[in-house]
C-alpha cells in the first residue's frame, strides 16, 4: 500500500507517492513507453539503485541513459550541473526528455536546477533516497547549486512532475543520515504540529527502526505541513522563514567546522535547542517543553550539545552572513511553546550569546 | 516623447518604454533611491554608455556596481554568467538588488539568465542596445547561454520588470548590425502584418538613417506583434513557430560558416528568400511577392544570395539538428502570401535542395 499526497502549488500540481519498494513500481512515475529518460544519481547510490531502476524502466519501453556524478555537499557546483546538462546534450535529449534524480538532497537540488535550464526547462521527477531529502526537498520547489562564495547561491524555482518516496531505501542509509533527517522531522512539530510531535515521542524508535507504517505516516505528514508553509508563504511573507528553525544556528557550526563534519540535520538539531535557550531567556519557553524536545533529539540520536572545539564569540559572525539576516540585525524563528513559533527581529547579541553558553 | 508598450504575459506585466535619449532619465527604469543595482554590459559598450548610465543611477540615490564581460556571442559562456554570478556574491548582492543588461541579445540572455538564477531569482531590466534586441529579445522572456554542444541550450523562461529602449543607442551602432537587425523587421511584416510590410516599403530608408519617429514606431509595432505570437502560444502550441521563418535556412549558414561571419540577420534574410522559394515550388507563393521581399530585403541592405563557398548539400545535415526538427522530418516556416505563413511539416528534401539552389 502507499500513500499519495497530492501537491497543488504555482497553479501546478504533482502528486508525491510515498510507500515500499517504489523503485520497482512504474506506475509511480507517470512515465509512458517511448519517452527518454536520463537518470542522474551519484557513486555511492548508483552500485546499489541504478540498475535496477534502469532495467525496470527499460522493461516498460521507456529509453533510459544516465549518468554518475561523484558523492558529497562539495560535488554541489556548476561543474557537476554542467556534467548533467552535458549528458543531456551528448545524448541529444529533446525537450520532452525527463530528468530522474536519484539521491539525497544534493542529487534533488543539482539536478533539478538542471532539469530547469535544459533547453529553458524539461520535466523532471525526484526520487529522494535520504530521510532529510523525503521530508524536506520533495515539497518547495527549491534547487541550487553551491558557488565558492556562498551555498545553495545559484538555482530555481523549479517543481517536479512527481516524487516516488520509496521507505525501503532507508535500509541502506547510514545511521547518522537517518537521525539526521529526523532532526527535520522533529522541526516541524515544534514549529506547527503539537499532535504530531506527541506522536513522534511514542513512536521515534519504529523511526529508527524503519517500521513502514511508521515512516510512510511520518513522511507523509511532514511534506503535507511544508506543503501547507510553503503555500501560505505565497501571500504572508514571513511564514516559511519558520522552517528555519535552529538553522541560523546550525549554519554556524556548519560553516565553523567545515561543511561534512556536522550533518546539516545534527547542526540543525542543537541549533534548535540553542533557539529553546533564547526562547527561556526571552521568558517565551517553558522548562518542560525544552526538556521535551532535548529529550526527542536523544532518542532520535541526535547530538544536544554544541561541539567543544567552537568558541561561543565564532558563532556571530556567522550567523550576521546568514541568507535570513536583515541589514546586521539578528532575525530568529523562536519557539514559544511546542507546536508554535515567533519569527522575532532585532534580537540582542548578549542573549544570542547566552543561549548558545547554555547549550 | 516616449512610446510605451505594457505586455502582459505569466499573469505579469512590465513596460517596454520606447524613446530618445532614455539612458539619461531615471523615471523609465523603475528603481528607488537607495535600491542596488549591478550593471552588465561588454567592453564595447561600456566606454561609450556605461558610465553615464551609472552616474545618472547614482544621482538619484541608486548604489551601483557594474560586471564589463567581453563582447561576442562566442563569450555566451557558463564562464561568462559566472563571471555575473561571481560579481553579484563578491558584492554582496542580496535578494533584493536588481540587475540591469546594457547591450545587445548577447549580454540581455546571459545576464537575463544570470538574474533568473542568482538567490533562485533577482529583478532585472533589459537596455537592449542593437536593433536586433530591441525588436526581439525585448519580448518573450528567453535567456541562455550557449554550450559547446548547442547554442541556447541553457537557460531560463524570466521576465524583465521593464524594458528600456533607448533609440539613440542605434547611433554608434555599426551599419551592419542596424540592418542584421532590419531582417528581423522585415520578418514580422512578412509572417503576420502586411500593412506593416508596405509601411516598411515606403520607410526603409528612414530607418536607415535612423529617423527618431520612424524607428520608435517600427520598434513599437514589432515588439507588440511579438508580444502577441508570445500571448497566443500559451495554447496554441505552434504559434511561437511563425517567428522562426527563415531561421532553419539561416542556422545551416551560420553553423556550416562559423558562427560571426555572417551576421543572424543576414542568415536569417538569405533563408526568408530560401522559405519563399520552397514556398514558389510548393505553388503556395506568387513571384510578385518574392519580388518585393527581395526589394525590400536589398533596401535595407541585407544579402539576398546564398554564399558561394557552401556547398548545397551542405545545408540538411544542419537544418536537421535544427531545434525545431521533430524526427528527422524537415517542418519550414512557409510564406503563403505577404502578412501570412503556415508552418508545414514533413516537405521533401528535394524541394528544400532546389530552394536553395534557386537563392
Ligand atoms: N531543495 C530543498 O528544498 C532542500 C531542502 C533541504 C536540504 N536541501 C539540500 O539537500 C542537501 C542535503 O541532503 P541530504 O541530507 O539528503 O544529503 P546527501 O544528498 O549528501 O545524502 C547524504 C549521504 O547519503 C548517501 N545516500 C543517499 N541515499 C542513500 C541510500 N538510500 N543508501 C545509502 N546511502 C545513501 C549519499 O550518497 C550521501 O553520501 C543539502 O545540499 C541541502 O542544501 C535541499
Ligand atoms: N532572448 C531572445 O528572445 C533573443 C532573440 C533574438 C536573439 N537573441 C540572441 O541575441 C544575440 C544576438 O543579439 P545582437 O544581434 O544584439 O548581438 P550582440 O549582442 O552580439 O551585439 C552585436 C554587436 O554590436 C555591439 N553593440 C551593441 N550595442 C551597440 C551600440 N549601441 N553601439 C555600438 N555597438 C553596439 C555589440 O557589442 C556587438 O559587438 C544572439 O546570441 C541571439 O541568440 C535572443
Ligand atoms: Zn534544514
Ligand atoms: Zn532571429
Amino acid at each position: 500500500m502507499q500513500k499519495i499526497l497530492n501537491v497543488a502549488l504555482d497553479n501546478r500540481s504533482y502528486p508525491i507517492t510515498i510507500g515500499e519498494n517504489l523503485l520497482s513500481q512504474f506506475e509511480h512515475f507517470k512515465l509512458h513507453s517511448g519517452q527518454r529518460v536520463l537518470v542522474v544519481t551519484n557513486d555511492t547510490i548508483a552500485p546499489i539503485y541504478l540498475q535496477d531502476l534502469l532495467d525496470m524502466l527499460e522493461a516498460h519501453g521507456v529509453k533510459t541513459d544516465s549518468v554518475i556524478v561523484p558523492d558529497g555537499e562539495q560535488y554541489k557546483t556548476m561543474e557537476t550541473w554542467n556534467q548533467i546538462l552535458t549528458a543531456l546534450l551528448a545524448n541529444n535529449h529533446t525537450r520532452s526528455s525527463i530528468l530522474v534524480a536519484l539521491g539525497g538532497g544534493v542529487i534533488g537540488d543539482v539536478a533539478g536546477f538542471a532539469a530547469s535550464a535544459y533547453q529553458r526547462g524539461i520535466k523532471f521527477i525526484q526520487v529522494p533516497t535520504t530521510l532529510l531529502s523525503q521530508v524536506d526537498s520533495s515539497v518547495g520547489g527549491k534547487t541550487a547549486i553551491n558557488h565558492p562564495l556562498g551555498k545553495n547561491m545559484i538555482g530555481a524555482f523549479y517543481q517536479p512532475q512527481s516524487v516516488v518516496i520509496d521507505i525501503n531505501c532507508l535500509k541502506t542509509l547510514p545511521q547518522r543520515e537517518l537521525s539526521a533527517g529526523l532532526a527535520e522531522v522533529i522541526k516541524y512539530g515544534i514549529i506547527m504540529d503539537s499532535a504530531f510531535f506527541n506522536w513522534l515521542e511514542t513512536h521515534i524508535d519504529d523511526l529508527l527502526n524503519l517500521d513502514v507504517d511508521a515512516l510512510s505516516y511520518c513522511i507523509y505528514r511532514c511534506c503535507e505541513l511544508k506543503a501547507q508553509v510553503v503555500a501560505a508563504d505565497e501571500t504572508e511573507q514571513d511564514m516559511r522563514a519558520i522552517l528555519n528553525l535552529g538553522h541560523t544556528y546550525g549554519h554556524a557550526i556548519e560553516a565553523e567546522l567545515g561543511y561534512g563534519n556536522w550533518l546539516h540535520g545534527e547542526a540543525v538539531s542543537v541549533g534548535m535547542l540553542m533557539a529553546a535557550q533564547t526562547a527561556k531567556l526571552l521568558g517565551l519557553l517553558a522548562d518542560k517543553d525544552i526538556e521535551r524536545i532535548e529529550n526527542l533529539l536523544i532518542k532520535a540520536k541526535l547530538p544536544v550539545k554544541r561541539p567543544e572545539q567552537m568558541a561561543i564569540e565564532s558563532y556571530i559572525p556567522h550567523m550576521l552572513r546568514d541568507k535570513k539576516v536583515i541589514s546586521g540585525k539578528l532575525r530568529l524563528v523562536i519557539p514559544t511553546k511546542i507546536g508554535q513559533v515567533e519569527v522575532m527581529d532585532g534580537i540582542e547579541k548578549s542573549v544570542v550569546l547566552e543561549s548558545i553558553n547554555n547549550s
